[in-house]
């Protein structure tokens, strides 16, 4: 497998010009509370005190997963690639939220069980119509894994500027998610499993023996692309090669919700400081979310109770990433204003 | 002192047809979480099925406090003034972020110590050159109070547009929310008082015992107008007058953080439904502000532990309106998509 390298962005000079540049605005020292932080991320990422985000690019990667034979999921399959055509003629919640924010939206078939026709917006990766049912076997082969991965950075090269928004669709995908959590953090699945796009209690139940099965049949699947392969998504697998192909590239990163978190839970595996360029946008209601965001050991921007998915809450978020940024840019020193600074 | 009537919104038939339109869209129920309560509201407020934001108006009521001389502010008095002029020249966080939204930026001097010029941008509405000190007798008389009142109502007669959004400066003006606070949700002055621009420990416990002997002076002070008289500021008086106007004009009302805050509780001590036209842009980091919060029985969209004011944080806030809007407006339903429901 050819995975990047993806050195740290620890730059001690320029975060100490960025603390500076910050303490100097108009403001009580820290008062922009976490835009600060978010203002050090963005300049660490984009190597710049005065950091701009240039065609940001909204990509939903879209596949469709075998395991949905099994009834995990409120909705039939087929709402992938119906979803897949709605995003493309704009009435979706992510295509009206990226025509707010001036965001590019592309759709990449990654593995969705439909012949799209070629099409503006849509690109053509599909590994394989839907992965097989992970409670028979492994989701998808090890080459398919593979496959997949390259796709994602291939993706990402081929895309302009510097910040990728991730999104995703796929019916059943939350299962993956839970499944990819459980193992490599460690947690239990019960912990892990939540409502998707809507279960009650006695389908939740049910899902929670599906994904346990699941788990004991992939026992030996502990490595970071075993795991990925047993019991992913060829639009989570997709999603990995993008992120890091992202990160090696040194784009900003916004990671949507649960799904899109399963994809850099599984990067950060294998390249731990891709994290350093992702920037969480929110936090969604499905259970396992909160879980992720404790292990990965970062807060989002957000918290908004959606369980969406498809890039909504990065779309939503991403106003406060160019607010950081024009702040950084725009706002007067107290020296510029003539404005006093405090006694200490 | 002539207040104006503010009903209730209720709308049995508008909100039945709002929650009708939201449960089409192609989404799972609910999935859009606390943003589909914002549609109900941004529904109701405007009273439209597709409600329009137009012309935003973003108004910093500013003001001097006399308080100032017992030392409860880390920052000297000029710097009211010296921020006002930061905003109007376009250098101040909230220039920034009105900026970036299209926010229509307004000052109004409802009583700072200083003679401003006339000039674009700054409506000159000033009561008094700052407030007396709190801590020796009423902050303001009842007189004053009235005229700030009527100030603010004016203000908002002559705005355009559908929507206010709440900022404010004013050196002080914590220790007037805080003693606003503690009288009117009768919660004792310690748990009220915060660090404001940024305390030390010290400081802030002398900030808590110079609030505890003014609440003690004006103990007759019970009453929401008494109260705001004798320990308000005129930026905050102010404001409560633009607020009920804007409510009862049913605009949408963007409520910033601790000071705009406690120029609802007034407001809303006098008439209830002004919180129906409110939409809570932020919790603050200044402690006080979880508390008036929980009081108003209300949740604020974001918690990024600012503590700037100026309407930082309802500018930041702003978009997520729009979002709500525009998905109101624009995003498709099942039918028109031909995307398939779930099995229930």
């Amino acid at each position: 497998m050819n995975l990047p390298d993806i050195p740290s962005l620890h730059q001690p000079a320029l975060e100490a010009a960025l603390r500076h540049c910050i303490d100097n605005k108009t403001k009580p020292l820290g008062a922009l509370g976490r835009l600060e932080a978010l203002m050090l991320q963005l300049g660490r990422v984009l190597g710049s005190e005065t950091p701009r985000l240039e065609q940001p690019q909204l990509v939903v990667f879209a596949g469709d997963h075998g395991l949905t034979a099994q009834g995990v999921s409120a909705y039939p399959g087929d709402v992938t690639w119906q979803m897949v055509m709605n995003f493309l003629a704009g009435g979706a919640a992510v295509s009206v939220l990226a025509r707010q924010h001036g965001l590019q939206l592309s759709v990449v078939d990654a593995g969705v069980r439909c012949d799209f026709e070629p099409q503006p917006g849509l690109l053509l990766r599909k590994v394989a119509p839907g992965t097989a049912d992970a409670s028979q076997g492994p989701a998808m082969s090890a080459d398919q894994c593979a496959t997949a991965l390259e796709a994602g950075r291939d993706v990402v090269r081929g895309l302009p500027g510097n910040a990728l928004l991730l999104g995703e669709m796929g019916i059943g995908n939350t299962s993956s998610a839970a499944l990819l959590l459980s193992r490599l953090a460690g947690l239990p699945i019960e912990r892990c499993t939540g409502r998707g796009t809507g279960l009650g209690d006695a389908a939740l139940a049910h899902k929670v023996r599906v994904l346990s099965g699941v788990l004991a049949l992939h026992a030996h699947a502990v490595e970071p692309l075993q795991a990925l392969a047993a019991l992913g998504g060829f639009e989570i697998a997709t999603m990995v090669g993008a992120v890091l192909q992202a990160a090696a590239e040194r784009r900003v990163i916004v990671v949507d919700g649960f799904i899109c978190g399963s994809a850099v839970l599984v990067a950060a595996a294998l390249r731990p400081a891709v994290l350093e360029c992702c920037v969480f946008a929110h936090q969604s209601q499905e259970s396992g979310h909160a879980l992720m965001l404790e292990h990965l050991g970062v807060q989002p921007l957000l918290a908004l109770d959606l369980r969406l998915g498809e890039g909504s809450g990065a779309a939503l978020a991403w106003p406060l990433l160019e607010s950081a940024c024009r702040i950084l840019a725009e706002m007067a020193s107290f020296e510029v204003a003539g404005v006093s600074r405090n006694a200490d």
